[in-house]
């Protein structure tokens, strides 16, 4: 009935927090007999802050020496830089549209950070981050995707699989800006591992794809409206692309319905919560059945942060 | 581009299994946030087959000789008690009510084990039990919690609690026929460890809370019909008692409103898909704040088996 030292460590949750956590491995019997390979998932859901993007975030905010960091996020990296700051003690302003969902705009003022919002038909995301960066010339100016930092913060997961004890066949991941599918790339060779990478794109949004194709860096004109927002950028930013342009084995695009498909089969056969960006790489095997049929498959779940009354759309929407 | 050794295991993907599999610690801050403690997940929704019942279920069918083993479960048990017998080569009888979910079937038969289905009006489930017993005399009859290698095979959670190197106030349990309260409890003492062990019980269902009161077991007089499924048990059975009487630092009830936020919570804060059952530990400290408050808590998270749609429902309910 007694406990002992009770530490009241619960107004400073995240004082403990000394870097990115390891991946989560987790084995997916009745997801593998779904997909017709023996798969394993790498959960980022239960990284810091919901997704991989905290191994980028933090990385950056302990490798410059800038005082304060200024970046444009709606996303996972806006939450995940805002922690990293907060946990480094710098000043973090983060480039929001007014019209974010209230629960991220919350999630990064939660952190410390100043969350910057503005009227995007007024003024353009990067256009506010010169107008910040100009006021605050001690600031570091983050990409989420575009910075040589980001790549090598997410190639700690490269390794982490390289190093798992683990052999797979295949690594899949989902790529938007390239950032994550880069990394994990470089941090797979690094730990001498020769295993290929395949990204995972939404189909309405295979800017990626046409670049590999064409050879060289396609845009989309517009942000594409893919249930996957994490993947909603434009384009590949022009440092991951110099890796992914030789390094990827392939991209596998993934229609809308295999993206819902995916997050469906997550919650029922994995017992896993998936971000629709998530599950791209499950999206992809349900797309492709027969790409990696019978293969041992690392499946990269990036983030698992979704709105709820988003999630129970997906869920309760008929196959 | 290419892939060495296909393995082709994706066709018999459970044959690696050597055992229960490890649970899932998560720090979980901006839960321990909402919660006012420092609370660290021990998910057992990773677990085979989704619940914490792969533990007993695997040392019941690895710990008798007997060639086939006879249960009745609608729930965890059965499915659990499928796949163990599958890796253990014995045949398995799960009697269920004909009024099952469907999914529960199918997951019973996809294990190869024999789903008896009963018309409950007609014939109790004990009675269809002791019908197949008479049938299969070389059959061993299982209880999901009242037999002794149900409460040693839950124990390994508890002594991978203590040897997890985290340090714990306190750890939390749901309970409802006491074989995981009871097992957590011995497998802790087990392992050296004096951590206080509390339970969290539906409080629409609290015959054990009524039990431990009264000094002996109380009998609900029906099955309560608490959404914490895992929960609805009429009492705690006589081997769990013997532990539970003396070795629980205390019960929480926890009303259904709690139950249901705490999925939530959990979906939110954690990224967590719980079961409702697997959600009590969580709800028991939204039900009473102050009774953990500031400390370190270890919250257990029986399993993650859920209906998609009862999940969606529950997402989408104002808290």
């Amino acid at each position: 009935m007694t406990t002992t030292e009770p530490t009241n460590i619960a107004t400073r949750p995240h004082a403990g927090i000394r870097g990115p956590r390891p991946t989560t491995f987790i084995e997916a019997p009745r997801l593998s007999e779904r997909l017709g390979a023996h798969v394993t998932l790498a959960a980022e859901t239960f990284q810091h802050t919901g997704s991989f993007k905290f191994r980028a975030a933090y990385h950056v905010a302990t490798s410059v020496p800038h005082p304060s960091i200024v970046t444009a996020s709606s996303g996972n990296f806006g939450q995940a830089i805002a922690l990293a700051c907060r946990l480094t003690g710098k000043r973090c302003f983060v480039v929001m549209p007014e019209t974010s969902a209230r629960v991220k705009v919350d999630a990064v003022r939660a952190y410390g950070a100043t969350a910057d919002l503005i009227d995007t038909r007024a003024m353009t995301r990067e256009a506010r981050v010169a107008e910040l960066a100009a006021e605050h010339p001690e600031a570091y100016v983050a990409s989420a995707y575009d910075d040589l930092l980001v790549i090598e913060g997410n190639a700690s997961l490269g390794r982490e699989i390289a190093r798992s004890g683990l052999t797979f066949d295949a690594v899949v991941a989902p790529v938007g800006g390239g950032g994550l599918s880069a990394g994990l790339i470089q941090g797979l060779r690094d730990a001498g591992s020769t295993t290929p990478v395949f990204a995972a794109e939404p189909l309405i949004a295979n800017d990626a794809a046409r670049s590999i194709r064409e050879g060289h860096i396609v845009i989309n004109e517009q942000e594409p409206p893919t249930l996957a927002d994490g993947a909603r950028t434009r384009s590949v930013g022009r440092h991951p692309w110099t890796i992914l342009q030789n390094g990827l084995a392939g991209i596998i695009e993934v229609p809308e319905r295999e993206i819902a498909e995916g997050v469906r089969a997550l919650f029922t056969l994995a017992n896993l919560k998936a971000e629709p960006t998530g599950a791209l790489t499950t999206g992809a095997l349900l797309a492709e059945p027969g790409r990696l049929a019978g293969q041992r498959v690392c499946l990269v779940v990036s983030g698992g942060n979704v709105d709820p009354a988003i999630y129970a759309r997906i869920l309760s929407e008929a196959v």
